[in-house]
C-alpha cells in the first residue's frame, strides 16, 4: 500500500505554517511530539512509547524544518526530507539535549521569538524542569504562543491526508463486518476486544492504538473501561469502537450490535443515534460552525437541552485519534474543507445506561461525505 | 484471568510516597500521566490516547489521592479505591480544570509546596498555557519539583505487579515461539508484523502498544523504523521487540530469527549479545548500580570502549514500555529487589548494521530472575 507522503506535500505544510508566522512575528515554531513530528517531516515509528527521550524539531522562519533529536532516531530521519539533523547520546542524565536545543533555537531565532503549541489539547513532550532551564538560558530567544498555528494547519487535511484517513476506515470497515464471528453470548468482553483487535489487523491495520466498548442489556453505562471477563449475554447491546491507524492516520469510529433480537429501548434508542448522526451530518458543511453541529445532534437527542455527559458529540480526528475542533455549545470553529471530523450523538436509554455512535466524515466545497459507510437505523444483530 | 489490584497494594504506594513527601516538606503531589494514574489509583483506560482532556490525581499528605478529571472518566473512577472525584464538563474552552484544579489544590495543599514530577521521562500532560495560569492564580500553593519521588515509588515493584509483567513476558514467549508460522523469504515485513502482534493477541495481549523490528543479510541498521513491504530473503536475520500489555503492565524484549541458517557474522553476533547479556545477568543484584550492567555488558561488547550509538543498554519497565534507571555509564542508580529491568545489549556486524538482545529481569534478595525465558546462544532459525 502507497507510503508516506512526496516531498511537495511537507513544502505545503511548512509554508502555510511559515506564512502564519511572518503575521504573528515568530521566528522558529517548535515542536515535541510525534503527531506534529510525523506532520512536518514525515518521521513515523512506534518509539514514542518509550518516555524516556525528548525529540525537538523546530521550523524556522523559512527553509526546512531542523531535527535536534536523540541519536537513535538519526537513522530514521536521514530518511525524510529534513536534511538538517542534529543529535546527542539520549538519555543523558546531566544534559539530556537542553543545551542542542537552545544552541539551535539561538542560531535560528536569534534574539527573536518561539513559538510552541500551548492550548488546548496540546502538550509539551520534555520534563518541565528542562523546559524552566532552557528558557532561563542567556541569550535565548523567548518562548511563546504558537497562536494556534500547529493546530490552524493540521485541523486542514490533504487529499492525500484524507486517502489515508478513508484507509483506515475501510480496514475498519471490514473488521466490523466479522464481529458476528466472534462476539456471542457466553464469550467474554476481553476475549472480544482480543478477536477485534486481530481482525483489524487480518484486514490491514499497521497497528490498534485504541479500542474501546462496553455493553448490557439497556445499552452500556461507561465507554473507556477497559474489558473484563464478564461474557455477554443473549439480548446484549455491544458497543465497539475502534482507532486503528494505518500509515500514521487514524479512523475513529464504532458499531452497535444486539446480542440476538435487541430489546425495543434498544433499538429505538439505535435509531436515534442515526437519526440524530444524520442531523449532524446535514449540518456539516463549508460556513458551518462546530457549535452548529453539535445544536444539530442535540436537538434530535434532547430536543435541544444539552444536557451532555460526555461533554461533545464528536471532533477532530487524524494523526491524533482525537483532534480540533469539538462539537460543544462553546466551539464556534468554521468548518471548511478538508477538515475530518468524528459525528458522535450519544442517547441515554435508562438507569445510565447509554448507546453512543459514530461516524467519520470530511467537509467538501458543498457539504460533507462519509469516510465510514454510514450505519442504517437498524442496530446490526449478531 | 487475575485483574487489578487490592486496596492494600494501592494503600501501600501511597504511604510510601507520603514518608518521602513528609522528607521533602511537600503538602502534595499532582500526577496528570496514564502510568501514574494507574499506579496510584488503579484508573485504567486506554481512553488517554486522546489528547483532548487534561487529568490530574492528587496526592494529599495523609489520606487517599483525590481525582480532578473530565466527567467523561466518573464512572470509571468511581470503580477504584479513590473517594473523592472531582469533575467538571471537558473539553472546556474557557477553563479546561483549571480552575476546580486550583480550588482543589488550595483546599489540600493551603500555602505549602505541591509536588509535580519534572526530572528526566517525566511529562506534565496539560496545556503549557494553562499550566502558567494555575501557577499564578491568587493564594496558590507553590508547584516545585517532587523530588523525584513517584519515580523512587514506581521503580520498585511488588510481588502482584512482578507477577503481571511475568504474564506478559510469557504471552510474548509463546508469540515468538509461533514466528516461524508466518516469517519467511518473500513475506513483507509489514505482514510479518501485523501477524505476529496477532499472535501475541491470540496469547493473551490486551493489546500492543509496541512492536519495533529491522531485517537484513547481516543484521538490521536501524530498530525504531517501521515496517515497509520489502520481503523478507533467505539468509536475513530478522528481529522482533515487543512490546504487549496484559492488565497495564509491559514487558520489552525481541528475539532473533534467521531466515535459513545465518551467515557466520550472524551466528558471532548473536552468541556475542547473547554472552554480553548473561553478563549482565551476572552483575545485576542488590548493590549493584546501573553504571556497573553498563561495563559489565559493553566489555564483552566492545572490550570496554563504550562505544553505544543507541545510548544504553537496557533500563527500567513496568507500567511504561521503559522506565528509570538507564543502563549507560553515567547512571549511578543502585539496583534493589523488586526493579524490573530490561537486558539490551547490541553490536555491530558491518557497515552500520548490528543485531540487538533483550530480555527481562527482576532484582531479588541474592541477585536476579529472568521474566522472559532467556535465549539461547544459537539464533533462532525459520
Amino acid at each position: 500500500m502507497n507510503r508516506g507522503f512526496p516531498v511537495a506535500e511537507f513544502e505545503a505544510r511548512v509554508a502555510r505554517v511559515q506564512a502564519m508566522m511572518a503575521d504573528h512575528d515568530l521566528s522558529a515554531i517548535m515542536v515535541t511530539t510525534h503527531p506534529d513530528f510525523y506532520y512536518f517531516t514525515g518521521f513515523l515509528t512506534r518509539f514514542w512509547a518509550s518516555p524516556a527521550r525528548p525529540w525537538f524539531v523546530i521550523i524556522p522562519q523559512s527553509g526546512k524544518p531542523v531535527a535536534v533529536i536523540p541519536g537513535i532516531g538519526a537513522a530514521l530521519m536521514r530518511t525524510t526530507w529534513v536534511e538538517d539533523i542534529r543529535t546527542w547520546a539520549a538519555p543523558d542524565l546531566q544534559d539530556d539535549g537542553v543545551t542542542l536545543l537552545a544552541d539551535t533555537l539561538r542560531e535560528i531565532a536569534g534574539k527573536g521569538r518561539v513559538g510552541i503549541p500551548d492550548g488546548h489539547e496540546s502538550i509539551l513532550r520534555m520534563p518541565v524542569a528542562d523546559f524552566e532551564r532552557l528558557k532561563n538560558l542567556a541569550d535565548m530567544p523567548s518562548i511563546v504562543s504558537d497562536e494556534q498555528i500547529v493546530r490552524k494547519a493540521r485541523i486542514i487535511k490533504s487529499e492525500a491526508e484524507i486517502a489515508k484517513i478513508q484507509t483506515s476506515c475501510d480496514i475498519a470497515g471490514r473488521a466490523f463486518d466479522r464481529v458476528h464471528e466472534f462476539a456471542q453470548a457466553g464469550v467474554a468482553l476481553e476475549t472480544v476486544f482480543r478477536k477485534f483487535q486481530m481482525a483489524c489487523l487480518d484486514e490491514g491495520a499497521d497497528w490498534v492504538p485504541y479500542l474501546a466498548g462496553g455493553f448490557g442489556p439497556e445499552g452500556y453505562s461507561d465507554v473507556i473501561s477497559p474489558a473484563t471477563d464478564t461474557p455477554l449475554q443473549k439480548g446484549d447491546c455491544l458497543m465497539l469502537d475502534t482507532g486503528l491507524v494505518h500509515d500514521g492516520y487514524f479512523c475513529d469510529y464504532d458499531r452497535n450490535f444486539s446480542i440476538g433480537p435487541p430489546p425495543q429501548i434498544v433499538a429505538d434508542a439505535h435509531k436515534k443515534i442515526i437519526e440524530a448522526t444524520a442531523a449532524g451530518f446535514e449540518a456539516a458543511k463549508p460556513g458551518a460552525r462546530a457549535c452548529d453541529l453539535y445544536h444539530a445532534m442535540d436537538k434530535v437527542l434532547t430536543g435541544g437541552e444539552g444536557r451532555n455527559d460526555n461533554g461533545r458529540l464528536g471532533h477532530g480526528l487524524g494523526i491524533d485519534l482525537t483532534e480540533w475542533p469539538s462539537f460543544i455549545a462553546m466551539d464556534e470553529t468554521v468548518l471548511e474543507p478538508g477538515m475530518v471530523l468524528t459525528l458522535e450523538p450519544g442517547v441515554e436509554t435508562r438507569d445510565g445506561n447509554m448507546l453512543v455512535h459514530e461516524e467519520n466524515i470530511v467537509i467538501t466545497e458543498t457539504g460533507a461525505r462519509y469516510l465510514s459507510t454510514p450505519q442504517g437505523e437498524e442496530i446490526r444483530i449478531v
